[in-house]
């Protein structure tokens, strides 16, 4: 079901959640003791978003009659909230916006169809009629992927997968299950546990991204070390172009030619929008268990996660975060429970020394293991061993429980710090691990330089997260006080240097968020251009109009911008 | 280093390499008991081909003159052997092509670049003199994969890449190591375990076939259960193209937009010379236990296999015989040594009395575990349990080892059979759990049929290998007497009929062998339009000229003959 009027339209979520106030007091004092005192606010809006606040829609009377032909009344919505709903993602950029009551570029209109059929004929009329169309599966993009740009076109329409959200097909004997591609993470997780499955992928934005965003952005969930990114589950997917229906398989392991599945992932509604996807599901596990323990320092942590990452049974979730974040961690939690006050209780304040003395300090780690109980029990064993390894010390199963709890509820702390006058946004990337040390190191460096320049007060802090065999993602939080009107001039200058430091440092420019428009200006870098022209020639192949999401990732405004270098 | 002189210019592998004398022996008196007697022997060649029995190399002086201009005099050959060493395959085809002297297609030279750039230069040395080139690994292709097809052009060149055969770097870090794309498999392993890794990667081909053509085959190893298939460990590749270079990365998790990557699994050479491949390696095993079984039915031998490949411990190799290929093996064996003695020995005739009566009979089961002692003793504890649900018999250690030790040898098995005047060719597919009982029914009454119409007795037995989560190959040897002359046309008669009844079961046209020319009237179904068009522009955009493996898979000629039908 759409969440609809239960979404929150100018930030994350849900509308009746909000962020543990006491714990975002906490984090308040702790980023004022740290950073000095905070900016201007950019206050919770009260009202909705006015018709007369809004650009008019660029849509006559003949291109709503022919969306309704499709996708009947109620498929078509001109109505300011819904407009602005589905032509904001959640970056801070984003958020500064709406909390500002600045509601440009607007969608046109917002037209939802109810089954993949309708979205074929949806793409007709968008051709006959000169509308460029924007996929929207939940607007969770923190990298622009659902800004309402018409490209070259008359106007603007977000298609809205919202109610494409069936199970379509589950084959328990072959663990496949077919779903519509605009199914949002509970309700798909709902399907599958009535049946004794899961897919297990929970990133962050679970609750607020769809199953079709998750492949066409190459999504990672946090327990992606044992169950992989999103596209590594898929093994078919139908994708409606404006040329026709493309149906990707990647069956049981089959040696029959070359196929052009290669050019879903990554896609993010370029090249098609994609309606069905068929993934490999696995069967709920008897018994899952989070831990949490601090370790002396980041190299013993990162040293920690590549062991645990690459050892005989495979955690679900691993993450450790970085000095820095770690004493954010702990302060943002009552001294008296949760990870922060159960280890303060145990060790006292010699790990707090030994990070005023060395300059660096604890590195808390989170890491869960699931399946049956031998091979639950024996990844806890493995954890303890390499805990032992480094001289870690563990805070015990209450406060990984605690992580795990409160893992889907972060976004809600930056619409507090908003209202609080505090900036918070993330950089993700990934590299390998000999790459992983130097990496944040070079980010770190970028934003002491722009702290520096720009004469502003910055906190960044880190975890390494999502291990695989090869490397992991970095995610670094940066935070500061709101500047005001200023603040996305700020951000965009400390977001350009801070890529740039990565680039340079052999980091992608993306983990798992994407590229949208904010990545735009790195995401050719590393590719020769051959590769660029094939997939030059598959976006003219597709969608010769430039109708679909004119301008994200490498859509053909991208590639016609590199034509004219 | 290359093969050379060492290898069987007539049939599979070293020349120094024979089947064991008896078993094979043991083998035809089996194929006798069932079948009758066999047919006209092709007997193995005596003299290697003459120059007067080949056609003329159509190259002139400045052909050779341009390719030596790259390679040097040593790295062109326009020698007979040579020639023809490197314009057949391993197929039954080319095996009773080779025996009776019958050298067409033949490609008219063989040149043998020592590094990458000489690729380049070869490329446009062959596009600007009209010469048809064809990617040589190892030439162990069973589907026509390295046949001499000249296309449209005026000549057509063997490209070897047996020198492209070095370690280029190994992080062990990361785990990640780059080879040139003609190591073949016991060099590959032989670099990366003088350094403490594995790249688990052993099909039967293993001694015979490089790691090039692994990927752009989209080839499986025996113990891909554990490690996946060739292509799953590829995160880089360098593809030599008409129109450039084109460097694949399939980096760690990166969320950095859609790639080109996707075109190179199954591209077998029609888009470009894949010259470096960066792969994925793994520790060498502490430990690794083989064992065997029978299993009381094909039933329950399936519902074993899919057990054990989604048990929280993955067996390496996994592969289960059905009742026919059972028989054919224990038959092979010695009565007091290997699984069929050994098995014999503990059970007696009970077994093979079950056979008599149900029409079913035992299953002879391998698998194999390797990691950590732990992990190890824990997927035999599995196994164990799995064997007592069923009423599996374990026929111990000795009959998985024995197994092992003959992996890689039941191919030289065929040349004893031809020589004895039997034909022997396989047949695999692949498919989910769902269809794979019935897949083989399906199969199975097409070779009856066959056998039928055809007035000839077949013999056919399958197993189940390589199974993964969703779903398994499936492995059929035929077997039937030498028809003379007319063996080449009988087998094509018997692989149309087989293949399609394959295809109408919902298998895949090959699991592990590829395209080649062999399957190509095949590969196009179940590929869309949109599809097809988008790999015919890739094609277009990378080899404008169809240089590069005319006609094989979809290449430019298939394509054409498609836009024709």
């Amino acid at each position: 079901m759409p969440e609809g009027s239960s979404a929150r339209w100018w930030g994350w979520g849900s509308a009746s959640v909000r962020y543990d106030a006491e714990r975002a007091e906490r984090v308040v004092r702790y980023l004022r003791s740290r950073l000095g005192p905070e900016g201007p606010a950019f206050a919770d809006p009260v009202a909705p978003p006015r018709s007369d606040e809004v650009d008019t829609p660029r849509l006559d009377t003949a291109d709503l009659e022919a969306l309704r032909s499709v996708v009947g009344t109620t498929g078509v919505s001109v109505d300011s909230v819904e407009r602005v709903r589905h032509s904001f993602g959640r970056s801070l950029v984003d958020e500064i916006a709406l909390r500002s009551r600045s509601f440009r570029p607007l969608a046109d209109a917002v037209v939802t169809p109810s089954d993949p059929p309708q979205v074929e004929r949806i793409l007709r009329v968008a051709g006959a009629r000169d509308l460029a169309l924007v996929p929207w599966g939940a607007g969770s993009s923190v990298v622009g992927g659902v800004r309402a740009d018409a490209g070259s076109h008359r106007a603007v329409v977000a298609l809205s997968l919202e109610r494409l959200d069936r199970l379509v097909a589950l084959e328990p004997i072959d663990r496949l299950a077919t779903f519509e591609a605009g199914i949002r993470g509970p309700e798909l997780e709902s399907a599958l546990r009535d049946r004794g499955f899961t897919l297990g992928h929970f990133p962050q934005s679970f609750e607020h991204s769809t199953l079709g965003g998750w492949v066409v952005t190459r999504a990672s969930g946090q327990a992606s070390t044992r169950y992989g990114t999103a596209v590594d589950r898929v093994v078919g997917a139908t994708l409606v172009t404006p040329r026709g229906v493309l149906r990707f398989r990647r069956p049981v392991h089959e040696a029959s030619g070359p196929g052009a599945f290669g050019l879903l992932p990554g896609s993010e509604g370029i090249f098609g929008v994609l309606t069905e996807v068929t993934v490999h599901v696995e069967p709920v596990p008897a018994s899952t268990e989070f831990r949490a323990a601090l370790l002396p320092d980041w190299d013993s942590a990162l040293a920690t996660v590549r062991a645990l990452a690459t050892a005989a049974v495979l955690p679900s979730v691993l993450r450790v975060s970085d000095p820095e974040e770690t004493e954010l961690t702990l302060a943002a939690r009552s001294p008296a429970s949760g990870p922060g006050g159960r280890v303060k209780d145990r060790i006292g304040d010699a790990w707090v020394r030994r990070r005023r003395v060395a300059g660096d300090g604890p590195s808390l780690l989170v890491v869960s293991y699931d399946g049956d109980a031998v091979t639950v029990g024996r990844g806890l064993a493995l954890f303890r061993d390499a805990l032992r390894t480094v001289g870690g010390l563990s805070a015990g199963a209450a406060a990984g429980d605690e992580w795990h709890r409160d893992r889907f509820q972060l976004p809600y702390l930056r619409e507090a710090l908003l209202s609080a006058g505090w900036l918070v946004e993330p950089v993700e990337t990934g590299t390998t691990w000999s790459r992983l040390a130097a990496l944040r190191v070079a980010l770190r460096t970028a934003v002491q330089r722009a702290s520096e320049s720009l004469g502003i007060r910055i906190l960044v802090g880190c975890h390494a997260s999502h291990p695989e065999p090869s490397g992991a993602s970095l995610y670094a939080t940066v935070l500061f006080p709101s500047q005001g009107p200023s603040s996305i001039g700020v951000w965009n200058e400390i977001k350009k240097r801070v890529t740039e430091s990565i680039v340079t440092a052999g980091g992608s420019i993306s983990h798992h968020h994407g590229v949208g428009v904010d990545h735009r200006p790195w995401v050719e870098r590393g590719r020769s251009s051959l590769e660029l022209s094939l997939l030059e020639m598959a976006k003219r192949e597709l969608d010769p109009d430039d109708l679909l999401n004119p301008g994200k990732t490498l859509g053909a405004a991208g590639l016609r911008g590199r034509s004219g270098e």
